[in-house]
């Protein structure tokens, strides 16, 4: 029923993550019968992407090209402080530690967790990367912060990653686990509560 | 945080429809750190749509241009019944027709409702076209099949399309409402319920 381009168009669109047929369609309608400048500007922006785009070749997260290299903006800034390493799972994650502007390190993105009901092993994760990248003589990391998610692949991988760093005698951390800021007690999951009571700190 | 590329892509996917801030970075990340053909064959298809792809300019279908102009599928499907004309609201709505495979008459895609909440009037819908179809001495239309959706706007929409083809002298019919086929009449609720008993028919 639909032409051809626009059938093509909702395949392409179809493999955005959460995407299905029904939201590609849409999408694809949107932009076939909307304005069609933003249409191409889109266009534009996404045959750029490749040439000028990629994931930072020191940690993985996302970058811009230019003449110093694939580099991105946090690994560039050198106030940061070199002793801290944190590990995280999606550059999403590294993202949200950003926005609390409560961390001044760097960063390792894994990229992915080890799942074994998807297949994923020890093998599949970048460790000897992470190694490499923590015994870099130029840095000199004394913690690494495994801000890995509270999820049962998250806590696999952070003990994993603790298992492989800790001969390379550095401090492994882990984010704090509890109820969350302006969460309502009563809701909490019982995961959540236990692992708030047994986090508990000391009244200052 | 994201480099200068990203934010723009970022911000010309947060444009399609009920996309927010979080899915549009989470669809830009997924295509700047993914498969880089993918990205470019989307930006590709994207670029050559405004040039290919429009609305039907005798339904306001989608249609893929040629030599014959921009006339969709169905307006150029010849065996189709020229004495039904079906009004819908939006193309979506033409695609979910079309797949009942019930009607096998032709269609006007208005692109909007009726609505006092969003500022839309009986200005801003194509009654003069809509009309002029209707009148259209090479089809002779004989019934008018206004398939707005079933909502508040819909309704008003399906009123106020009556009265203005009432005076051309064809017949204006409106989908069947009532219960859903599979439907779990416990879960039906108040006001499908009473049109699904007003408008009972007869065991044949």
């Amino acid at each position: 029923m639909l032409p051809a381009r626009v059938r093509q168009l909702c395949e392409l669109l179809g493999r955005l993550p959460g995407v299905g047929e029904k939201t590609a369609q849409r999408y694809a309608l949107h932009l076939a019968t909307g304005d069609a400048a933003a249409a191409q500007a889109l266009g534009e922006a996404l045959c750029a992407l490749a040439s000028t785009v990629g994931r930072c070749e020191r940690c993985g997260n996302i970058a811009e090209a230019d003449a110093q290299g694939l580099v991105c903006a946090v690994c560039r800034d050198s106030r940061r402080d070199g002793a801290l390493l944190c590990v995280v799972a999606r550059i999403q994650d590294l993202l949200s530690i950003e926005r609390s502007g409560a961390y001044r390190g760097y960063y390792f993105v894994l990229g992915r967790l080890l799942s074994p009901l998807e297949g994923v092993t020890a093998g599949d994760l970048p460790l000897e990367a992470l190694r490499a990248r923590v015994r870099d003589p130029d840095r000199s990391v004394r913690e690494v912060l495994v801000a890995t998610p509270p999820s049962v692949d998250g806590e696999a991988t952070a003990l994993l990653l603790a298992q492989d760093l800790r001969p390379l005698g550095v401090i492994i951390t882990r984010l704090a686990s509890g109820v969350p800021h302006g969460g309502d007690l009563e809701f909490a999951d019982p995961v959540t509560m236990g692992r708030a009571i047994a986090g508990r700190r000391g009244l200052e």
